[in-house]
Parts: structure tokens; sequence; C-alpha cells
């Protein structure tokens, strides 16, 4: 940590900061520059805000060196962490991508059994499809509840697919584990604690969102909660924030959170063009630059009639288009190993 | 509902639009300018997302006439609400602005008793301090949890000032019930429905904080959603959003949601000008402005010794700066009646 | 400035940073801790840009520790600078707040002149209006360019008011300096350099708005660029930034900004709720708050007929609307006075 | 234009609108809802601000159906617009990706002469460098103006490459021209009109950058101006927007902006990945992903020894690693071909 003190403070400020870092158990090396003096306070300093800091008298900032976040950081688990899920599926490090599609909300078990098969023969690994939806205002459709979640299960069955679904609420914890391989954290969720501290006690695998506004910094933390509490299996998704325009697309794609977070943290990261766009003509490109740019999946909706889905009609591919788009990333594929390799 | 369709589009994709909002039994209004087709969608579209009829072939956008937010709205209830506490509090309308001050965190009972006291000499009528705290890290203080809330009973009742708390598990819900008179909901649950829909079902009054990242529509659909559960005892409260400058300030404070929300909405709204700015040394001239524009009261960290307070040191005014405050505040109300009465 | 290495660089990397301060004239001292090493640059590190050292290898990164305004920051000039405006008028420091008003565009030369009449019996001071008009889209009205500059001219004369106008072009520096008193930089053109270098060789009061996404910091030097080129006569105006919400405001007005500018820089500033708002219905409410948090003037559009002004029609005050928010301000600066000797 | 009025509206305010509409030329057609009257205007109303129809007594809102820029928009020209450059460059439509590098800024002409002969040899056609450059404080390296564009001339005259360079001040627009192929406006000279004015009454090629908060919408609407004076030579550059984010990143680069212009527009998009990111590391991916998205160029900063340039070290390459991407986007496009081939 490092206190940068205001210019013109005393003698006995610069002390009072310097006795407070003592008495935290942390050592401290005083620079007196010309114009100001900045302390730094060396030990086990993570355990202190830097806003514990800065309400010392006479103190102008407090500057974290290290990063806050330590169990997620590369820095101290070198490896790639993957993700197995069912025993077969195979997400992170420089396994294939892993496509996960599927509706916005299941809507009755024949469109959604339909859906799981286009997605597996298309090449899916994991069918998407929401039971419990979070809504922006009351007096929608919120989701089939328990009955989504069956039809989920239906589908596994069916075709193998692995099942991924939001969980909202703390008190569904034991049911939607019942039901699903990976449980979602929505966006809206990613600081919602409570939910987070209750998904680390499990060993389920996560699908972790980045929130609306969050920053990478907020996104890593959320992960380390979960890991903190003891589940480390956590696969981040990228889905677009919000910014000052949003007249063409609902949120926009931060692609470079992709290789960047690759290089910040050991956990694999996976894109949401649906989101991350809004707009379904926009999912093609985007969904190959993501890939370009290193992410280790995908998560798309898709639906056979997406003027007729019950929820985000709009950034939902048509089955032709999807399949249209997995062959795109097939051929993608071919030509991305050997550039990997050549960028050793 | 108005539908805007694509330049180009064929009679075809035009009926079917019609067709679809006549599905949904609403009646339609077609305008054929030069350039493109506009549909006029008339009936309960509320019930419907825009994003239903963006899905449809051939539609560029679809637009709101009304607003989503009609219980909250001032077009349906035209009176001023105005929130009763403990039967002696008024909060909302003309009445005084009501300032509720305390720590950040509940540390212990001796420091939660001094602080409340000087609170109430001063004129505060609501004690805040957090038992459940929202941490964007793990392995930081998260409150005392119940043993906060019992402290803040021990002070409710040797002062008689009201108390706010933070509530983040629905599990929670009956435990902070019983010990607080005023539920908050905090920036980072302002979208989580499962406490918005549990806290809509109770009769307690509600803190509703803006989230950072929050719109006010979004914000008002949160309260509608409260509202739409059952429970109409809402205070909004602004606390800064999220910009691309958080260098000198934690936040920006949205001072024109004051108005803004006035005009749009009966509910009350109040001001948080600690985390609006993370500075202390804002915190007098943004309360005093917060005011002017209308706020109809303030939420203040306060602090015997910020700079040893466990959270939020930076924002907090000790007790000197707050009676301070609290005098100018006294001034400012005796010219703001006046005013008000000729802005009529 | 400090330089935060990389964990686990080598003792080559650390020298090389080293060496190359050193070769820079500037003296280190080095704390090395247990996971990373920091360097201080202790000297005229001002002339460098941190990048220059985040390019060196092995660096994570460099932080400035001094502000890298200095011409107009407190720190070395302690005093409230006073702008005089053609001998009579004194805006800055503990003056009465000096209220600008005027339509946005200059339409014709006897509007104009009702305006200015208006504007001076209710205790303006200065005359805005727009000759050269920055438009975003091309095809539209631009203003009548010298012929506005004119009435501008013979509506000082008539009212003795002074007149402040905006300059896009450096080529028509000479032109409008004959014609105004204060020469208004807009917002689109804060970082026009070459803009801010020829008004800074002049000694013409400028008026220096905030750019639509400026950081504070951006915005004070782009002010340190006029002082640097020799002009200190330097006003500051926050007009509002650009966030995520721009459904009901046009923009987000920051009045933290006013307090905050009052504390970093010796300079003046000011308030247009016209554009911060976009809304008249929101400028007496931000007016008074702008006030109450210490600006030093604003600057206000006011159009006899709103709904016929060429430009900003929905942002402009009729003089009934003028009148009274100026009636307003008078109550309000009454109480101020006291409120502010109290505050010392 | 649609102008939707308030709930509870009178017939003569709704009249008024009607006749307003009608003064200027438009035919109205009047939708009553049950809560709110919509009133369409047909005609020429492009020339119309929405801000002039909501000054209108009882107006809550007027939203402008047909894009507003009409020369670049695709919806007026159907077929991509290619630009030729030095008679031999093709820039646009689905000519393989134009590849610009340079360094920020032209230092010296030993080191622009080597930068220029590695950039050739890897593959580049255009050559960058600032010889005017915009700097955000004073008293920093600005460039070394016409010696610098003799430095490009003298490099462009040795390698064959086209030259690409700022220009910041109109008075400048001559000399530049002379030395330049390629004129460049920086982001934050987007909105300079004066600057937008003069080059569009040239007949040089424009690579327009994005401002650092502008709209897709403003952005389309400069070089609309660009092109309503004459010139019809625009490349569009994304390269990155200001969020709330930039502790890892300078700025977050917008790919989708990349497929979304190609749909709206019928202008060439290229891609800056050194501005958009702000990070070396980040150049290689980035790239990669935008031209998978569609870009049909890049202009990348390189530099033989990115630790000593004196601008923009930490967003450049070096050779080794600009070499790397070079041949890595040869493998890329030799898979693009078919895959958009496909994709019809």
């Amino acid at each position: 940590m490092i206190i940068i003190m205001e210019p013109g403070v005393t003698q006995i400020q610069i002390n009072n900061v310097i006795e407070h870092i003592h008495s935290l158990g942390m050592k401290t090396v005083v620079n007196s520059g010309v114009v100001q003096t900045v302390i730094a306070a060396i030990g086990e300093s993570s355990k202190y805000s830097t806003e514990q800091f800065e309400a010392l008298d006479g103190v102008r900032k407090a500057e974290r060196i290290q990063v806050p976040f330590k169990l997620v950081s590369r820095d101290s688990h070198h490896n790639d962490t993957v993700i197995t899920i069912r025993n077969t599926i195979k997400l992170g490090s420089n396994n294939p991508p892993v496509i996960i599609a599927g509706p916005c909300s299941v809507e009755n078990e024949e469109t959604l059994l339909a859906i799981a098969k286009v997605a597996k023969d298309a090449g899916a690994k994991i069918l998407r499809g929401g039971a419990f939806k979070p809504r922006t205002g009351p007096r929608t459709f919120e989701g089939l509840g328990k009955l989504g979640l069956e039809y989920l299960d239906i589908a596994r069955k069916e075709t193998g697919l692995a099942v991924v679904t939001e969980i909202m609420d703390p008190r569904d914890l034991e049911l939607v584990c019942e039901f699903t391989d990976i449980l979602q954290i929505g966006a809206r969720n990613m600081q919602n604690f409570t939910l987070l501290n209750e998904i680390g006690k499990t060993n389920k695998p996560v699908l972790l969102k980045r929130g609306l506004a969050a920053t990478i910094e907020e996104w890593l933390l959320a992960a380390e909660r979960i890991m903190d509490k003891g589940n480390d299996q956590i696969i981040l998704c990228e889905r677009g924030i919000r910014t000052f325009d949003n007249k063409y697309t609902r949120n926009t794609a931060d692609i470079a959170a992709i290789p960047l977070i690759r290089k910040l943290s050991h956990l694999p990261i996976i894109f949401d063009p649906s989101h991350a766009t809004g707009k379904w003509n926009l999912i093609n490109p985007l969904s190959k630059a993501a890939i370009v740019a290193g992410a280790q999946g995908l998560i798309i909706e898709i639906h056979p009639n997406p003027e007729k889905a019950i929820s985000d009609g709009p950034q939902t591919l048509n089955f032709k288009n999807f399949q249209q788009l997995m062959k795109e990333l097939q051929v993608l594929s071919s030509v991305l190993a050997p550039i990997n390799t050549v960028s050793k």
C-alpha cells in the first residue's frame, strides 16, 4: 500500500499515519519528495481497504500495489483452470470453444426439445434456458419456475447436453442444483453477495456474468468471493457493459476483456453475443471476434421462431442462422490452432 | 406503442405486424410516410415489451409512449405520498427535510449510542447503521449481524430515534423487521428481484437506493415492483451514479434526479451525500444543494472519529462538521419555505 | 512519480528503470516489498508522462503524485482569482453570483434587444448569444455570423450588459474579440488545442466549458494550457456530462464538480443549467442548487417564446420563469452570506 | 417525425402543434390513444431538430423516424464505397484489409525510415506518423511540425508507402495536403466543425476517428458534414470509447461498431487497436477480432524501441511483435474469404 500525503502536511500528521500502519503490523518506508511525502506500507495490507488510510488526516490518496483478487489471479495459480462438466465437456485452456445455446426462457417442453436437438446437431455441448427470469418491471413473464427446470432435465436426458440455468434466490439452490449442471449468476446479481456466498459453498460449476457496470476488478472480486467460500469451478462470462450509447446496440461488447481476463486470471472466460449486442444480426461477427480474441466458449440465444419468443426475440438467432454460425466457427477453428502455436 | 418499420418493407411484413397487434387485443393506426411506415398500437400495450415487437420481421424499432411505471407515477396518483414512521416522523411532500444520520457500520454499543445522541441532539430523526454490510471483496468486515441489530434497537430505545438498516438476504426479513423501522435496499440490490418481491409483501417502509448504473426508469420500476406486491411505503434515495470520472469523487451525484423524480413520481426522495461524493468535505455543499433542489431528506454517515471507522471513513462527517451542517440546513430551511411558496 | 514493478521482475529490469530515471535528472528511492518493488522518482517529474515509464520493461504502472495542472492549481496560487469584466463586473471569490442570460442563437436584432432588456432588468450582468453555432449535423442553422456579433454589440451598447459569445474558428479571433467581452469555448472545443493556444495568447476573459466527457483533470489541463500561453482570465463552466442515462435529461449535471473545482483551483466556476439538464423545468431547482454548492455565476438560456426559438427551445426559460428564478436567487443569496460566514 | 403529447393535453395544445407542423410544409396524421395523443409529421422533417418540436407546449417527446444522416447512409447509397489511395491502394468493400503502421509521433528521419521499411516489408500499405500532436496538457512534446511532414514525405518516396497524418488546425490544410495522402481527424477533433468543413471542401481522403464519447450517430453525422461539403472519400476509424472502467485498458474497444457501421453506412471502417486498448499486449488479439468482425483495415502504432518512444510507448508494438501479427493476419485472411462467401 502506498500512502500519498497532501502537500504541506505537518510532521505530526506524517507520524500519525506511520503509527497507524505500525499498529496494523506493517512496516513503513517514507519518501519525502520536494513537494509531497509518500509512505509505503509493507506487509499484509490486502486485509485493509484503501479508504481506511484515506480517512487519516493529511492523506491525499492510498493506492493498493497488489491486485486485490488473489485466488482467481494468475499470479497465484499459473496454469489455466479447466472446468469439467458431466465428465465429458472440458471448458477452458486450449480446449475447443464450448458452445452453449438455447432459448432465453424455457417456454414449453416441445419447443425446448426442438431447440435442444438443433443445438446438439449443430455441435453445441450445453443447453441454456431460463426457468427463473429476472425482469426489470413487474407484471411480465417471470419464467415457468420448477416446471421449466423439469423441462430442462427432460431435454438433458433426451440429448445428452449439459444444462445451465440462472438462479436468483438462495432458497432455490437445492432445487436448481438437482436439475442443472451449471448455475448461472446473472449480470444483475453479480454483486448479490448472499447468492455468491451460498453458491460458493457448493461444488457446482458456476457461470458468473459480468455486471452491467462492473469493472474488471469488481467482477474478479465476485469470483474471488465464490472461490474464497470453497468453489473454484467458475466460468466468467462477458456479456456487454452499459455505456453512453445504446441506440443501435443494447450494450457495448467489451471484447478486450476476453484476452485481458486470460492474462489476469486462470479462470476460463466465455462470451454472450446475444446480450452484448442485443441484435441478432450482430451475433455472427461478434461471436467470431470473441473466439479469435481468446474466448473459450459462447452462450447464444436461439429459438425456432425468434419473432414469437416470449423474451429477447431481437437478440435471438433462428435455427438457420445458428447452424450457419456454427459452420463458420468450425472453419475459423481450423486456422486458430496454427495461429496460436505461432503466437507462442 | 409506436412501431416504426424499416424503409422498403413489403406490404406482407406490414400486415404481419398489424395482425400480431390485433392478436394481442389492440387496435392499430397506420401512417405510411414517404420513406417509412409507422404503426400505432392502441390499447393495453403496457403488458408487452418493446422487444417483442422489435423481433417481428421488418420492424426497425418499437417505442413505448406511456411510461412503463404506473403505480409509482404521478400520472396515476397526483398527490405526494407521505411516509409516516413511528407515528411521529413525516417524510415527503412539503414536510421539513428528515435527516438520517449514523455510522456506516454498527461497530459496538458504546460508539453507536454516542453517535445516536449526537444525531438526535443536532436534529436528526432517524439513525442509520449497517449490521449486514455488502463488500466488494471477501475477507473484509461484513458487519455484526444480529448483534448489530440489537445495538440499533438499544439506541432506538434510548434516544427515540427511528432506525434504518440494510437488508441483503430475503431469509433475514423477519429478523430485520423486528429491529428496524425502515428496511434499506442497497444500490447493489436495487435489481435483486427476490429481495424486492419479499419486501413488497411486508408493510414496512422501504428506503430504495438507486443502483450504481440504474436509469431513472429502472429505479422507478424497482419501486413499481415493490408497490405491485402491495407495499407503497417507499422512499427513493439518490446516492450517486457511476460515470467515466471517479478520480476525485467516488460517484457522480445526480442532483437533477431529485426534482425530476418529484415530477415523475408521487414518492418521496432523499439524498445520500456520503456515497454520492465519497468525500467528507463535499458533504456540506452537496447536502445543501440537494435540499434546495427538492430533496425531502438526507442520509449522512457520521462517526466520532472517521479516521478510525471500520468502513467509509473518507466519506464520513465528524460530530463537529455534522452539527455545523445541521445549523446551516436550519438557516437554509427558513428561506426555502417562502421560496417554495413563491414558486407555485 | 511512483513506479510500481510487476511481481517477479529481475534486478536487471529494476536497474534499467532506475537508470532511466537518473538519465532524466531525477533521484530514486527504492522500496522492495515482499511481492513487489516500488520506485519513487523524485525531482521534476511533471515534464514526463506516466506512459513513458509504463513502457519500460517490467513496469506495471506509473502514478503521478502531484497534480499535473500547476498554474491553475490552488496549491500554486492560494487566493481566489477574480475576473473583472468591463471594469465593473467582478466574477469569482465571494462576489455575488454573476448571472449571464440570453438566447441560444442570436436570431435578429429586435428579439435580442428585447431579451437583453429583460435580462438586465431582472439583474443579469452579461448577455449570452450564439453567432457561430456548433451543430452536430450539417444543413441546420449555424448562426448569423458577423451580423450576429453586430447585434450583440448593439445590445451591449443599449443596455450596458457585457457580452459573451462562442468562438469556434481560430481565424475568427480578431473579429470576435472586437465585439465581445468574454470568449466562450464550447464543450465540443474544450480539447481543440489550436483554439486554446490562440485564445491563450490574448488577454480576453475566457469562459471554458467542460467537455461532454471530460474528466475534471482534463478540464483543468485545458485551462492550464490557456494560462500557460499567458492568459489567466479564465472562468470555468460546468454544463453537464454524458452518462448512461439521457432519457429524461440531456446530460447529467455534475453539481459536485462545483465545490471540488473551488478546492482544486483558484479559478472561478459557473454553472449552465440549460445544457446540464436540457429541460426548462429543471433549470430553476438546479440553478439554486448550483449557487448553494458554491457556483460563482450562472449562464441561462432565455427567450420571449422558447417554442419559437431556432435552437435549444426545450432548455430555455421564458421571461416570466426567468424573472421568477432571479427573485428566488435573491432570497437565497440573503441567507447564503451568513451561512458561508458560519462555514469558515 | 413522431410527436408524442403529454397525457391530459387540451385540444388547443394539439391544434397548435398541428398548425406548427403545417407551417413548416409538412402533413400530419393524428392518433388519439386512450391516454395520449401521437402526431406524425410527414414530409421533409430532416431539416428540423426534434427539440424544436419538444419546445412546443404539451409535447412530451419528438422522435425522428428516419436516420438523420442521409449521404453516408446505406439507405441512400447501397454499394460499398471504396477509397483509392495513390491509385494503387483500395480500401473498403471486400478488398483485403489495408494495414496502416507507424510511430505515434515522427521523431527523426532515421527512425521513421527504419519503421517505414519494416512496415512495408511486413505488408503494410500506409505509413502513419504524427507531426502535429494533440496533447492533453501543455509543456509536452507537440510534434516536429513541418519538419515531421518532410520526413514523412521522404519515407513515402523511399518506400512507396502512402502517408496519413493528423491535422488539427484549418490553417495548416494546404501544408498538410502537400505532404500527405490521407488527412487524419483525431478523436478530440471529431466535432471540430471548422476543421470538418474545411476538409470537406478538399478532395483528399479523410480518416475520421470516432470521438472519445461520440455516439454512432454523432460520428456518422461528422462524416455527413464532410460529405455534405463535397468530399466523399471518408474512412471511419473506431478507436475505443470512454467508459466507467479504464483501470486495465485505456478505452473500451467497441468491436460491435464495426459490423454495425457496415450495415448503417456505405463508408469503409478500420480499427485502431493501439488507442482502443492502450496496451501493446492486447493489440494482437483485438486486431484479429476486428478483422473477423469486418474491419477493412487497421492502424497500428509500431516503433523499434517502444520503451524509448516519445509518446504512446505502452500501446506500441515492437518490430518483432508487429511482424508476428502480420503473419497471423495472413493466415486468418486465408480463411475469411471462404467464410464470407458462406455468409452470403
